[in-house]
């Protein structure tokens, strides 16, 4: 894979479990359960051959892609279906290989798969944010007490409390986390619409083929979702940027009050600096609101993207491809830092 | 007012019935309900004597904030709330003009205010995006079966009719009608927090405070909104560009339909040209891509808002209120050039 | 003209010089400029005959147009120019009507009307620039040699002087400044290509007739400008946000400074706070960190706007018209508040 | 290095020879080659011994990095320097080892290393930008005399030849092309300003240390660079988003000559589908639109890192390395596919 920074980077600003969820192996993965289950649910309503359908199943196990081949198809199809089923239908072989993406368009799976990578996400990420809720229940129990100075446009205003701070810094957790369920709503569905976006293949069909794949696949069939209309898409990355944005005014947060002569809290674990060894430098803190400032930047992206011109736009949907798995990954990553930077509190309020 | 373009721009990018909500008179209107509902629930709870409020509500109705003097102190001030309240203060008079505004902060009035504008302009945006799905419900009912070219990454595809289209177009409509609910939800509530969020003046009793204004001012009561969490202001960005989203991908196929030698559409009130007569330009439709594309690139400023520093940043906040007004005002002009560019179709299909 | 915020906004986030450079006179008064020098460029070249650029130029002292007019008709047309055009032919009068706008077109009138606004707002900006220079080296006189903590990462580094700090200031105005050579060179330039950017009207005189519209209007004549090519204006987005960034970042200092436990700034003139009468907020300071994200935020829809499809995007080019002008103004006024904020500093380094 | 996406979009959306100049491999080499430079200076100042220098250089060509400690320690410290100095002083031994790194700062390593890493991008892409020069006119030669029709608001307008659209995209190409001379001299500057922006180890000698090391490297020595003024890093935004803009305008046309009814333009090496065999798809001219508008996007992250507070901002530079290599991929990828769509344009104008 082309290296897009110096790998010294990446602890600082990669998440390899997201990036384990949005790689190849996970792709590939995410892409042969689509065929699978078409292949079964198209049989099951006579659109092929059952045999045909067992022998997709019984051959899946064993597909392992020539990946350089779609790479380089990719270049060429702009998408990597087209190789991806050719390659399918000769591991597949015979007749049956014929049956391979009955009725279907690239457009199903890859949309269909993102689906079901974005289900792991999600898992992943509501379990980290209901653990930086967790860290940040823990700090108002221990901290919430003590006294900080309230401040307003930067100037000290009236006294506070500890719990006062951190009870908005959960609040945003909180919004993100109760905001999860319309994400995961919208997201989580399966796209089987064909060439055109009819489903024109499956007849009268199409609902009950989408219903069993929905099924075998854990996602569940819309009212009705074209391929071109991306708002679901859109949505993700407004609730991917609320996270970050969350996390960044805790980062911002703390960065403030880890000023010298401010001292309303104590971290472990700052960063060291080439030219002065006693600094602490509240790395996390900072890359908080890096994150944040990133996916403020993205978010605008997809909703560019929302101009999706007829049944199918290479331009906007390559875009989104581009876009979201760096969110995703900024997400993550922001998390991360997000539960080390908290569990390294040492103190909130001044020093006594 | 400083113009920031030509008035002759006014009726293309500019809706009058959006400014009417968002402008001066609509802001001290609101601004002024904040003040007087908090005075009726501040001597409920035995905060100020119950003359007081009284006194402030009879007076409220004959109060003419003197307007320049509002805007010299705001840019003083960095908001109008000192002023108007000095002036509200002046203009009750003796004993009472103590109470006004007991216990409440800057950033209550104008996020309530904010909220209390946002009701009328959901209701205006809801019927106007009604009116578009009823607009493309009757097109599908006249052009429902006509046949157009499918048509994907740019290319011809296979045949669809035009219901296949217009069923995507009504789908971003109707998802944006959907997503409104949420929307309202999260952002018409009352806030009421004090100097630095703590609602400290009012003792216990803060909660049934909240509770008898938003009864006064329909609004609701959140479970917990401190003034420095911002997610649903950017819940409400990704909302707006949703709408244009929806309305500029249709701008788009438009303006791709009516190119001479497709002719899949036919418009009434193309535009003209200075150097070329004949010409029938689709303008709404590209105005539409154009209000899309300018409330996709907003969203991201109402994203970096997020970062919202300790208990009030001028700097996120005011940035708020430079863009939330310009795309209130991008989706309000968008939904009408869309109800009249839609009302405008002449023919879909191939003209015969 | 529509309100699209409240006039109690103005002082804070408009700037009514720019709004005069930008604003609906001004427009006309370029756009008639444009359309005398053509008149006379054209009859000089014998494509109209000398006495109808004579009568044009008589009658232009007179020429009010009906700007409601202008509004209803640039509704339907997407541009002005075809009934201002209209409106000044018939004002004109007689034979001599139909050579007015002899061969152009709109956008020729729209680009360049654009550039000779642009001449004024760069004198505008360039003295304000000056301006500030000058206060931050009357500063750096002052205040050079006190002491500051030199600070990274937020955190306290080695001891350094205020002279250091300001030199970075200034260098980012410096730097502004520079670089706006280019941008005027660039952006100056009268356009004059016709209805397809060809210039097929003019045979091949188009060079001379341009040559001596330049002249008459003070701008100069490009190598090659198509209309369809827009990196000027893209880089002009750029210069803009540079200088509003240059500024933010002082405001950022700024107000980092004047944070109470570290005090090393004192200002005059700082807000007052409706709940905390003590309070003195640096305004000023956080409004020019609005601007600078707000400009920063802006600048992705002018490189959105380079995506300017075949001979003349109507989407495209109608998204410069929303952004550039709030740019401008955004820049405008964060100069002004810059002079206010830097001629406030009553005191750099820590009170003695 | 954590997967960003599958490795199968990479020939689509990746730039190996890109990747190669600003990766892992690179970084090391231009921070080593910083370090020697820095020794050597600091030595003919008589600020080091020489033979520490003559040391470090002759250990230099040894020094393998523990990629994975800089890796771990980046996340600790935000910044590479400080660990990749504690090795390199390791490597070299001795007393030399703490002359490594004498006077510097981290800043100064990572900035200087970006100009040396840009140096080598610059002219891989200006003879990339040469290159679509030369297949312009190339096409300008064979195809200019064709018959086109000129398109304004997507309608037909009056009637052009190739000659006329293929010098607006030739002036897109070549505006870039001329802006890089500037963007070169801002950006291939040394850095050399120590802990706090003041070389305050140098003592009167900064200058002459600066002019022998970007000798020695081949940059130059600006006026006068702080390490807070990024308005280079902005403009280098800008400037790569110019060249996807330009290259996004031709493949925006390109895809719309390609329409079936349209049929202005023939290509080789149409995209397959998976459903639709029968069909040629433009994918690189669509690509070339999403790198327009996703450059268009990410330069607003490096407008918001111009408010880069105090002497450091770790958050403000950390975002310019998340989104900067992101643009040199962008823009790398996109030359390239603007070479190869034009390389196959087989014909222009219609079919004879």
């Amino acid at each position: 894979m082309t290296e897009l920074f110096p790998a010294f980077l990446d602890d600082l600003l990669c998440d390899p479990e997201v990036g384990a969820l949005v790689g190849t192996e996970a792709d590939l993965k995410a892409m042969l359960a689509f065929e699978v289950a078409l292949g079964e649910a198209a049989a099951a309503q006579g659109f092929i051959p059952a045999e045909h359908a067992s022998m997709l199943r019984s051959q899946a196990a064993s597909f392992a892609p020539d990946v350089l081949s779609l790479q380089h198809a990719t270049l060429k199809d702009g998408v990597v279906i087209p190789d991806y089923v050719r390659q399918l239908r000769t591991h597949v072989g015979g007749d049956a290989a014929k049956s391979v993406h009955f009725g279907a368009t690239s457009q199903d799976v890859i949309d269909t798969a993102l689906a079901l990578k974005l289900r792991d996400i999600f898992f992943l990420f509501e379990a980290r944010l209901t653990g930086v809720a967790a860290l940040l229940e823990g700090l108002l129990e221990t901290w919430g007490e003590t006294a900080l100075a309230g401040r307003t446009r930067m100037q000290s205003a009236i006294p506070i409390t500890a719990s006062d701070r951190l009870r908005v810094w959960l609040a945003g957790v909180t919004q993100a986390l109760d905001a999860l369920e319309a994400v995961r709503r919208e997201n989580l569905i399966l796209s089987l619409a064909g060439a055109a976006g009819t489903g024109e293949k499956f007849a009268g069909k199409v609902d009950a083929v989408r219903q069993s794949m929905a099924e075998a696949l854990g996602l569940s069939v819309p009212a009705y979702v074209p391929h071109a209309a991306r708002s679901r898409i859109a949505g993700l990355g407004n609730w991917l940027s609320l996270v970050t944005g969350a996390l960044g005014k805790i980062g911002q947060d703390v960065a403030l009050m880890a000023q010298n002569e401010i001292a309303e809290i104590a971290l472990s674990g700052g960063g060291a600096s080439s030219a002065m060894p006693h600094k602490q430098n509240p790395v996390r803190a900072e890359v908080l609101v890096t994150l944040a400032r990133f996916n403020a930047t993205q978010v605008s992206a997809l909703h560019q993207s929302l101009i999706h011109e007829q049944e199918r736009s290479g331009a906007a949907w390559t875009l989104e491809w581009l876009v979201l798995p760096q969110m995703l990954n900024a997400t993550g990553v922001a998390l991360k830092h997000a539960a080390s930077l908290l569990s390294g509190i040492k103190r909130m309020g001044k020093a006594v």
